[in-house]
């Protein structure tokens, strides 16, 4: 079985322990600074080795973004669920065998012409689904504005059925990604909360529940100057960070846990660049730095440490390889990248490079692989 | 089990039958109007009944990009194969076991100094391993140039090594892809044939062989004037088509055979947007339509039979749901899209999107599921 960096089949993710637990200490410490419940997002490791360590610090419960992931986590015992993506009435006969084997899963509207038919499969099903509304405070995303009069219809008909349960609302702070510096993210923040509140505060009026309000993203959990109000967050990339968040300021390239193992497969010294056999299936083609001051390409070229090599970035990406130059257009030293060098690539986006993949080589600062976690992927 | 487009867990893939046969049909009556052998590239289908399909019309062998498909496709009696990606040496003991067991990989060299590591590791598993040299004619991907030095003297290794046989080399005509039009795709494609003719020349005016002459991409086979000299084609993309290859004019949308199997999850009225329950992680991240005439987003939107509706396009794409609007801004009729409503989208890039996924649903132009058709990712 292959231990090390220099013998693991290439591409594969490799994820650094010390990294993964530094991310995590930071946001249970700044979300314990906040007085904010953390329930992380579970969408960007889809593992349970990761869901423990997190839940050994500070967060209660999970949030999940497919069914394959709340059966796979129920399946691991963790059984206090939030399933943050617009439901599909469809999907209840699955959420409610989970129920049935003791997982509580909070649903999500969006459309108040959706609820009478998850009000009959709940029914049909013999269980009470927990619901909270997706709120829309700054149009990035799905959700219903507070300000809509189907937003109290809405609430007032999930109130209404029996076989429906209404919890509170979620709000996303989407727009934290079009806003790079910490200061922008805080503000942002500060709108999301207050929309939040605003939105929870109606309900209230109305005299219908609201006890749960789920607040998402990392930055924005991470640089909001208060969460007042709100009652947990459902931060997610965090463990992992990437070069986009990097990029935004939520976090430096140093702090990136996730990268892809490669190697170089053959070079072309009068273009200036080499060629890796990690290419656009193994990286993604997620582009989201490019509109960055450092736009990475499909990511960061870094020695079998995880430090960067230069400016060299991974600059096209074709199915199963993919090109790699200097930004700058530095010449190359060929020599220093042989055929078979090894060499670890740094992701735009971590929840779509780590979903190229089936599992994770973990690493503690070295070369050796000391743990092989299974990601669960699909739907 | 769920047997139509109207019962499907969603996201998933859906294929057309009659689209994918008259696709096949289309290139191997084309091919043999050329003269060239047909060898599919499967990095596309990565399935085994669409390879079967391919071979009864023409193909001869097949083209595969990683050994997981050269494993599966061997097991399943597929025995002549052209692995065609620069080989990292230590893969060849994979690729050992598979000579053992009878089929033949001819594999891609593309960097002199990897000449040695190969025949050293290919002599240590006492096999002879046949290569091609993957000559660069348009600097559009890897591959040496025939005119650089190290070409000769990269062949005269190859051939002097008892471990290694030098049957040819490979062209790629990738080029086609920034050159919109088929009278561009065709003068690219007299280029790339030329080059790969001049290299042959080259090897032959040394003694050296060259029986075999790879050629690449579906638009380069199908709209050159002549392949003269060239072996064979390893076209991938065209038994599926998709977005990007309509907009370079190598097909219509009506040739698309694949789109993803999605439902609608709740609407924006004031935004005129609604959502859908697929993402990024089912529709791929892929934006090689951003550049074209026609920019789809992140897919075209179809009714359950295929059909384009309006002008809609995915227009934004989060992990797990996605907005779909107009193209041109024109107000969407809500009440035609309830929750629950289900819809096909039309991928930018069918290698991509099918990568998402593990099995595709197949349809013989109704909404019944005729069949369910297994994939083999991962490397």
């Amino acid at each position: 079985m292959p231990t090390t960096l220099h013998d693991l089949p290439t591409p594969c993710l490799v994820l650094d322990r010390p990294r993964l637990q530094r991310n995590i200490d930071r946001m249970a410490d700044r979300c314990a600074a906040l007085g904010i419940r953390l329930r992380p997002h579970l969408k960007t490791p889809k593992n349970v080795e990761i869901a423990r360590l997190l839940l050994a610090r500070q967060a209660r419960g999970i949030t999940v973004s497919t069914l394959a992931e709340a059966e796979h986590f129920a399946a691991h015992g963790l059984h206090d669920q939030f399933y943050a993506v617009p439901l599909a009435a469809d999907r209840i006969p699955r959420i409610a065998a989970l129920v049935r084997g003791g997982t509580t899963v909070v649903c999500v509207a969006h459309d108040a012409d959706a609820v009478p038919a998850y009000a009959h499969r709940a029914a049909a099903e013999g269980i009470v689904l927990p619901l909270v509304i997706d709120v829309d405070v700054d149009h990035h995303r799905s959700g219903i504005a507070a300000g809509d009069p189907d937003f109290l219809a809405m609430a007032r008909a999930i109130h209404a059925a029996p076989s429906l349960a209404l919890r509170g609302i979620m709000v996303y702070a989407g727009a934290s990604y079009d806003a790079p510096g910490t200061e922008a993210i805080a503000a942002l923040a500060e709108r999301i909360r207050a929309g939040g509140v605003a939105a929870r505060d109606l309900l209230r009026r109305e005299g219908l529940p609201c006890d749960m309000i789920s607040y998402g993203s990392s930055p924005g959990t991470f640089f909001a100057r208060s969460l007042e109000g709100l009652t947990e967050s459902r931060a997610g990339v965090y463990p992992f960070q990437d070069l986009f968040q990097a990029g935004i300021g939520a976090c430096t390239v140093d702090d990136v846990a996730l990268s892809v193992l490669t190697q170089v497969t053959g070079r072309q010294p009068a273009l200036n660049r080499f060629f890796i056999d990690a290419g656009g299936l193994a990286l993604s083609k997620d582009r989201s730095t490019a509109g960055h001051a450092f736009d990475a390409g499909y990511g960061l070229v870094c020695d079998l440490d995880g430090r960067p090599i230069g400016d060299l970035v991974v600059a096209s990406a074709s199915q199963e390889i993919a090109s790699v130059a200097s930004r700058s257009g530095q010449p190359l030293d060929m020599a220093a990248f042989p055929p078979g060098r090894r060499l670890r690539i740094l992701p735009n986006h971590s929840c779509f490079t780590a979903a190229a993949h089936e599992r994770y080589h973990v690493v503690d600062g070295g070369h050796a692989v000391a743990a092989v976690w299974e990601r669960v992927n699909g739907w």
